[in-house]
């Protein structure tokens, strides 16, 4: 759904049409000049070739800085999506089952459909403050479990899973020796502290991404951090699949990391403003939701809303919206991306608060 | 053994070590400065986004005019490696199995292996003019075979299968109902006319790139040509994978096609002068080869040789090849990828014309 709706907009955009738009998950704003000089510099020195399928050593060495890991822990992907594919093809063979906490981000239960996997869902609710029930998770483990999915910040709640929590949800997959699949994309610009699942164990899978923190959504390249064995499938599968991310991309990257402090402190206070602004707008409405604690997103519930049908009305009023079934069953639950221009922040939330009269 | 090899001669590059690489297929010749610019503009416009998963409509169109289908019949990918990934992905299951006719490009079967399918090689000889033989490709056929591998022109061979056996192979995979994957990269710049399948069927899958007809190995675009409820299936892999091939990457390989006649001219007659340069230099060895009919390859053989030892002896001299093995069972032969310099092509084969005595 959501990509029908994401397909249709670049169809209505083909043909003239402006659309605010709510629907993605991609900032308005221009990825910063300086990564662009980067590839273009790195373009022009012929950094245009067949590379490694782990990523350049550079980038590497200096994300391994970061995290507190060797290099051998850390591989260049297409995208953080390539990466949980990647991970999910290797990890998650058919008629073996995973477990995806809900609402969830749309891509983790169409790529194990697409594995044949069984998909069992988690359920979380806005009147509990989308909290995990870690009884509940215990009891949906059996021995074909094989991954559960983290998603801290949450795509689409904006909401962080507490530290306790997270230990928790390692020791339990610890106990039982399955993976967790952690996404991690959201956490380098969240409003409050994220606790990665690596403070607690270095035997599970990180993935991250350059698209969000520093506005490179276009531009393809996230990344895995793992333990060195399950690194090196990940280069075995990118030897045969993607060859390696473009060197003047991975080049961009390494810039963006240079200037990380300054470009991580500018997004994280404009999306914090952002949030607040469209906090205030939304609660003269009737809509409940919870103020996000990262970016981009607000999931406001309307009781008996059918969020398909609004997102295909507001389409016409030239307002795109995801409902909230592209995200599980919350039909009464639509997500706003607030990757939009302020005035535009602005006026589609006062299309949507009119149509929602 | 290909891709260890790369891997070795990248990390003594790190070393600072000179290595003349015959063993990839990635030209030495610069991206021409016109794609480059033209990627760098789109960045600077904004073209750093995400976008359809289909490819850009521009694209998908030019390459349809070109190649005289629709655009629903064409999707970009990224590269034609992740085109056989994702084309293999949805035609191939666990237990069915794929015919691949040898000496082949390193990725099939690796791919194939990948996915747990059978795979059943139909061996092509030096001796016979590389010549496949369609009696023996049908009794390869059983119940259980999915998809028929061509490449044409032949990576590693630089054989480019002739008219009238691509029609008869044509006919063999329609009368079972099997789909070819027919990978046709070096077509465009072939010193010998190359017959598509999509002359004689539109009813299996062609897979281009524009890494070696552009020298754009390293930006990673390909792209395929299918009937469309295939190229729907690939777009959807495509929104669960890698989203979009970067759309700037687009605009360059945009460019490249509005260029296309006079770079693929340079580019045909820099590598036809580089074959028979080679084809001199060892014709005066014990070499046996077949003169090429397209870029990059020479398989040369030497009764008795083992490739392997020879491959990593030479890796001490300086020269990087690819053994035969790499490309199934012919350890008397290696590859010679003529993607290197004019000197180095000469003093390159000088190494090895010593080593060979």
């Amino acid at each position: 759904m959501l990509y029908e709706i994401s397909e249709k907009v670049i169809k209505l955009e083909n043909e003239g049409k402006k659309i605010i738009k709510f629907n993605l998950g991609d900032p308005d704003q221009p990825t910063p000049t300086e990564i662009i000089e980067a590839a273009y510099e790195a373009m022009k020195k012929g950094k245009t070739k067949y590379s490694s399928s782990a990523g350049e050593k550079k980038l590497r060495e200096t994300l391994a800085d970061i995290h507190g890991v060797s290099a051998d822990n850390v591989v260049i992907t297409a995208g953080s999506k390539w990466a949980i594919f990647a991970a999910m093809y290797l990890l998650l063979k058919k008629g073996e089952n995973i477990i995806i906490p809900t609402p969830h981000w749309t891509a983790y239960d169409l790529t194990a459909k697409s594995l044949e996997a069984e998909i069992k869902f988690l359920r979380t609710e806005l009147e509990s403050g989308w909290r995990i029930d870690l009884g509940k998770l215990e009891t949906l483990i059996d021995d074909k479990t094989r991954l559960i999915i983290l998603n801290n910040p949450s795509n689409p709640t904006s909401k962080v899973i507490d530290g306790k929590t997270v230990r928790e949800i390692v020791r339990i997959a610890d106990a039982h020796g399955i993976t967790i699949l952690s996404d991690e994309v959201y956490a380098d610009i969240s409003f409050v502290k994220t606790k990665s699942i690596s403070e607690f164990s270095n035997d599970h899978v990180i993935v991250k991404s350059f698209s969000k923190t520093f506005v490179m959504t276009g531009w393809r390249i996230g990344y895995i951090i793992a333990n060195k064995e399950f690194v090196e499938k990940i280069v075995k599968l990118n030897q045969i699949t993607l060859t390696n991310v473009p060197v003047f991309i991975q080049e961009g990257a390494l810039k963006a990391l240079e200037l990380r402090h300054e470009i991580i402190q500018k997004i994280r206070e404009e999306y914090r403003r952002r949030a607040e602004s469209a906090c205030r707008i939304l609660s003269k409405t009737d809509l409940k939701f919870l103020k996000p604690e990262a970016p981009f997103y607000l999931f406001p519930k309307l009781e008996g809303l059918d969020s398909e049908k609004f997102a295909f009305d507001l389409l016409d009023k030239g307002v795109a919206i995801a409902p909230g079934t592209a995200f599980g069953n919350y039909r009464e639950h639509f997500r706003l991306a607030l990757t939009v221009p302020d005035d535009e922040v602005e006026l589609g939330l006062k299309i949507i608060s009119e149509a929602l009269k």
